[in-house]
């Protein structure tokens, strides 16, 4: 499955959160990123922007929040481009939202400083992919971007690529796999020194993930067995 | 207190209840409307977009609803003029929404076509006033304008007209003087002839307005000796 990642960002080149994540997608072949700009003329060519989406699978729309929504730039992209009455083509497609916050998320919540959630506030992304019979995926937060730490930026760079790579509600197997295949390609760009120690780290990820898999097939069947289905 | 009325429409001059809504200000004092049309480098001059609000007690964002939100031109207009860190001059001013809608009303709540209802998608606007300490409306929806009957639009005229100058839940008796008013107004301008049939008219509506809050207070009084206040 294809992606398309359509970034709708004023003032791009000043953005860190979004250069990080534009440097997070370089790697990855199946990503393609189209950062919204209008022509001369103000608008967006509709043809064009079409053709771009009708060959993906899953769409993703990535923007920082600017006064509880998304950038204008993205509401006139959708007002152009989508048309109610010829949607037919996006049926199945997926819907995924990247959104960038200035503010802490536990703001966004019944007595919090703002007092609305995203999901409230971001709630026509819904009624758009319901319309449209696209699946809409969990919503993706970044938040505050700025005052995450190292350790926190190398966790939201795999999440964010897994985000866009693999099925939405993954298994445990299929990370796994994920994880290998991403070994796989840095093996393969690597020099012949490198390549041995990282087949060796690949050899010992494999075996423990068949060793994983074992276990999880274990521990679910002791649950079955209790009667135990969880919470 | 004056009025602004915002006008977000991409295409305003084909807009049937945008014309009907026009012609519905043109003898109100106090209100002016401002059209959005961004300038030839595809933006707002935002310090004169200001100055346009500073003398208005009342802000008034009126729309078709595209894609469950405001037309694009709305929102740039909002990123582009209103900045968080600049917002005491817009404190204690009040926001109304007057959204026209394409679709029946009933569609937008749950096990409707939509499912979402309109004070949970235009959620964002309730946090946009809420953060700059303006009060919010009640919100003023347009159903499906060209289906409705002339008796409707006469209807929503008045509607329409009292949302933009009275105020937020006026009583009985600052609706009737509101009336009051409007007859007077056309008094004014019209013939000799018409004018004493007018004044009869309207001295007449004088005396029903007294004598309607004389029997409002009365019925309020026996509420009260019944220990009735209303379900």
């Amino acid at each position: 499955m294809k992606t398309i990642v359509i970034v709708a960002h004023p003032q791009l080149e000043d953005s860190g959160t979004q250069r990080f994540l534009k440097e997070a997608t370089t790697s990855l072949k199946n990503v393609e990123r189209h950062e919204l700009n209008i022509n001369k003329k103000g608008h967006f060519d509709t043809a064009a922007e079409k053709e771009l989406l009708k060959r993906k699978g899953r769409i993703i729309f990535q923007f920082p929040l600017y006064w509880y929504s998304a950038p204008a730039i993205l509401k006139q992209w959708m007002d152009e481009v989508f048309d109610i009455t010829d949607a037919a083509w996006l049926q199945e497609k997926e819907l995924g939202l990247v959104v960038s916050l200035g503010q802490p998320l536990r703001e966004y919540r019944l007595g919090g400083r703002e007092g609305l959630s995203l999901s409230n506030l971001l709630s026509p992304f819904q009624a758009f992919a319901q319309r449209l019979k696209m699946q809409m995926m969990p919503l993706f937060i970044i938040e505050q971007f700025i005052y995450q730490t190292e350790e926190e930026h190398q966790e939201l760079l795999i999440k964010y690529q897994q985000f866009l790579e693999l099925p939405i509600d993954f298994s445990f197997d299929q990370c796994q796999s994920w994880f290998e295949d991403k070994l796989k390609e840095i093996m393969e760009k690597s020099s012949i020194e490198d390549r041995k120690n990282l087949k060796m780290l690949l050899d010992s990820f494999g075996e423990r993930h068949e060793q994983l898999n074992e276990l999880k097939r274990e521990v679910s069947l002791i649950r079955r067995e209790d009667g135990y289905y969880g919470e």
